[in-house]
């Protein structure tokens, strides 16, 4: 039943038109499972870190019910660090700094009360780490989710493709959507994808909203237009966690269902980028959720 | 109770990833108009031509209802021609070619039995023309729609403002909601704009679909997404033709109206980019159109 989430747990500094933020926690893992914690106490994390990491983060990750004994403590070692710089427009920015540190040489363990997690997603990371984790499944889960990004297609395309060929639903956003199937029209593309695997693609768009495609059929899911995106990080992973959180609490993996799973998702990411890092997925209210997620509802009725 | 589209009719080379349709039939008026007929059967044209002008088209806007009284033909001279080429990704345009011709010294003149038309869309031209009509109707019509673009922005921007400040709606691109506002949020824009004197302001994002905003309210029209948008030209105007269209025959210009309004819109928009020129505006049926009204509740219900 349980919720299996891998990925980085990590430091950024993060500067936007509103401001700056230097070291303050943040990683795929972090965002997706606060995210998903809304909707199930079975997240378990895979993950690594340095001995540098903020304890009153992982204090907060439990607090929240995540389980933590998949994620690798390095005394000595640096956590992952990523900064970057959002332009004016917060929908392009530039990376100024990666520091792998511990994700240099990360072995990705499952704890074996996690080799029967019935969902899977697999935070956007080197192909290899996620096949890694896939071949440590003891059991076929019920619905793996993959993240990743236009870097992992640049340099390691042909694990990629061997990792997707594993799944069941991509998540990427709609450049790269097109460089990975050389299509421009986004429903060509989505042709194209699922032809390597997956049955389901979710084309992230930003504060354009996003798309969800599986057989023939289509669902878009409206951004919801906000007055000051204030940071944007973490906004990708809030989604994906709030997407399959809001799958595993209903237990329902249909078309239907992620219709409404890709609404919760939208409206995780809402809250996210409202703050600099992780602060406003810390203590949310279920009322607020729902309230956001009828505003949603809202946009779209006619 | 009239339509009243005052725009261009115009001639058209429209260059896209393809293929090329040289010197065909476009215009803003023409789009509007065509796009509106299918709504209502009193649309009223206000613009200019020359002796060049294609006989067929005329004829094609006659059979649907449509009044040229307005349409004044000066022999001897040559229609406003356009031609543009599209990047491969279908949102982005070079100019080519622009002759004013006819437009050039285009002066107005609305027939008597226009100048009481309830409702007004003021295609994209100069300002100058725009408030011209304005001035000629002899009483106060239920809604006026005001389209235009950057160029006006960047050398009328005074006399712009002043047509702006006497209309209902406006409807302009995201980038030129951003360019008029100096906001980059929509919607915050948006509530710049509407303080310029139009209750209402629709932001049309092309293949991101388009906002409605008025008073505290927001309404989302998505695009639908296409496997091929085989030509853009028109799609705007198409857009808004449909939209005053369906307010015509419905009589009702509030919010929740209005929201019909812009799915309608963009159902007819829909359409005019799956070929060249007019070519798919000409014939359609009513029950084609409702299918594809059908097919934007689907998008988006969950």
């Amino acid at each position: 039943m349980g919720l299996l989430t891998v990925g980085t747990v990590a430091f950024d500094t993060i500067e936007t038109p509103n401001g700056k933020a230097e070291n303050v926690v943040g990683g795929a893992a972090l965002y997706a499972g606060l995210s998903a914690s809304y909707f199930t106490n079975e997240v378990n994390i895979v993950s690594v870190i340095g001995g540098d990491y903020d304890d009153d983060t992982l204090e907060l990750m439990k607090s929240r019910g995540m389980n933590l004994d998949g994620i690798q403590v390095k005394p000595g070692e640096k956590s992952f660090f990523w900064a970057g710089k959002y332009h004016d427009n917060m929908n392009a920015r530039d990376t100024l700094t990666t520091e792998l540190n511990v994700l240099a040489d990360f072995d990705p363990v499952l704890p074996p009360h996690y080799s029967d997690d019935e969902y899977i997603l697999l935070g956007n990371l080197t192909p290899d780490v996620q096949i890694n984790v896939l071949d440590q499944l003891t059991s076929k889960p019920k619905l793996v989710v993959l993240d990743t990004m236009n870097f992992w297609m640049d340099i390691a395309m042909e694990r990629l493709r061997e990792a997707i060929s594993r799944i069941d639903v991509l998540t990427i956003n709609d450049e790269e959507a097109r460089q990975l199937s050389g299509e421009y029209s986004l429903v060509k593309a989505a042709e194209v994808i699922r032809k390597m695997g997956p049955k389901t693609l979710i084309v992230k768009k930003g504060e354009h909203g996003a798309l969800l495609f599986q057989d023939n059929q289509i669902f878009f899911a409206p951004a919801l237009p906000l007055a000051e995106v204030f940071d944007p990080t973490g906004a990708g992973d809030t989604f994906a966690g709030g997407f399959i959180g809001y799958l595993v609490r209903s237990g329902d993996t249909s078309f239907e269902s992620m219709k409404t799973a890709i609404i919760y998702g939208s409206a995780m990411a809402s809250f996210c980028v409202e703050r600099f890092s992780i602060e406003r997925l810390k203590n949310l209210e279920t009322e607020e959720i729902e309230n956001r997620v009828q505003k949603f509802r809202d946009l779209v009725k006619f």
